[in-house]
């Protein structure tokens, strides 16, 4: 049936797709894959790609990773658009996104503009945060206390406060400020709470085993602390 | 190899388990299958069933519902040193856990107990709010906003608080003092902004279309509630 599928594909390995995930790109008629950069790889199509019939068409669609809201729009509705048109016409179309597809994704743009115009389903996938404290062995958080995912891609002015105050956090996207997170963490003793990870499950993977010797420079834009004070290393 | 695994089903739909997870189970000589009730069903059971080859041998362990430490300890010890000997003995031997093994779920207790005795691996699965919001086709959270997550099962004194100060929260187990917090989500004129589903892609899923309506004993045990300010029904 013509309709709009929304794919999470997860972090980076692609056993980690879901089954759904994979039965449903199987059934695509056209996928549409972004690029953050024009003519650049997608990391998404990568992750898909072993799951992929050659009999579906692969169109690479440029998302500028910006904050500048015009710059955006400008991007994106020719690409809802273009989705609209092919879903009208009868084809099946999917668009994969990394981790969660609910969770501070690109897909959610997408969302917002095509939602009341064409039937859409999404098919969700495990986060960056989950795959990887699965990966340590290493839990989130236990019993009856709040977890808060963080980003920290702009004001970071409450996050000494979140840090004093929650037991368990996960802090998302930390590349930029790398080194004010990394001095709260160390004003605070919370280097040994914390496991940091750039591109979990990806074959770029990079564990920092000692955050404190860790610069801006050694990491990667997809980067990942999980803080639990409860549990030991 | 002899080891132990870890496995998440994620929230009820079978076709929701990665790949990893389903290879993992074909590859298992014994499951271990937790039961709430001595002698009931284990829902992870279900869930994995369709994906367990005969070949597996599988048995069923008694988990007890309980706050009380001792209760726990008294039930999971025996469990997790059975675990220890059937690895030990050579054997490749899973667990399965609902949802994300890393969130508030009954194998971190396993995990604790064997995580420096015997070889262990954890495979993430899709938590219930995750899988929920894509099938809902309803973002999480957006931008530079944090996600906060909040078990209700014990004490709610700050709940009030955080509803107000957070523009995205998932309420999980809002079983036992669902009351208090459908009335705290009237009182600050949440219910527009809220979705609530018990049983979340099990065959006895139920959907809550006015939160209003709703009484604690319509609900079931496993029942979430997202909470996204910026995002309209």
């Amino acid at each position: 049936m013509s309709k709009f599928y929304g794919i999470g594909v997860g972090p980076g390995d692609p056993e980690l797709l879901t089954l759904k995930a994979v039965n449903c790109l199987k059934a695509l008629d056209i996928l549409v894959v972004p690029q953050g950069r024009k003519g650049g790889q997608s990391e998404a199509h990568i992750i898909a790609s072993p799951h992929l019939p050659s009999s579906v068409a692969v169109i690479a669609r440029h998302f500028p990773m910006t904050a500048n809201q015009k710059e955006m729009d400008d991007a994106i509705d020719p690409i809802a658009e273009e989705i609209k048109a092919l879903v009208d016409s009868g084809k099946s179309v999917g668009f994969v996104t990394l981790g969660d597809p609910m969770l501070y994704s690109t897909y959610i743009y997408l969302l917002k503009r095509l939602k009341d115009q064409i039937e859409i389903e999404t098919i969700g996938g495990l986060s960056s945060y989950s795959a990887m404290a699965s990966g340590f062995n290493r839990p989130l958080v236990e019993g009856d206390t709040p977890l808060l995912i963080y980003p920290c891609t702009e004001d970071l002015s409450d996050l000494e406060q979140k840090l004093m105050t929650h037991e368990s956090i996960v802090l998302m996207k930390v590349y930029r400020n790398f080194d004010i997170i990394k001095s709260l963490l160390m004003k605070h003793n919370l280097i040994k709470d914390a496991v940091a990870v750039s591109d979990f499950s990806k074959p770029n993977e990079k564990i920092y085993d000692n955050l404190e010797t860790v610069n801006f420079e050694d990491i990667s834009y997809f980067t990942t602390i999980l803080i639990n004070k409860g549990w030991q290393k």
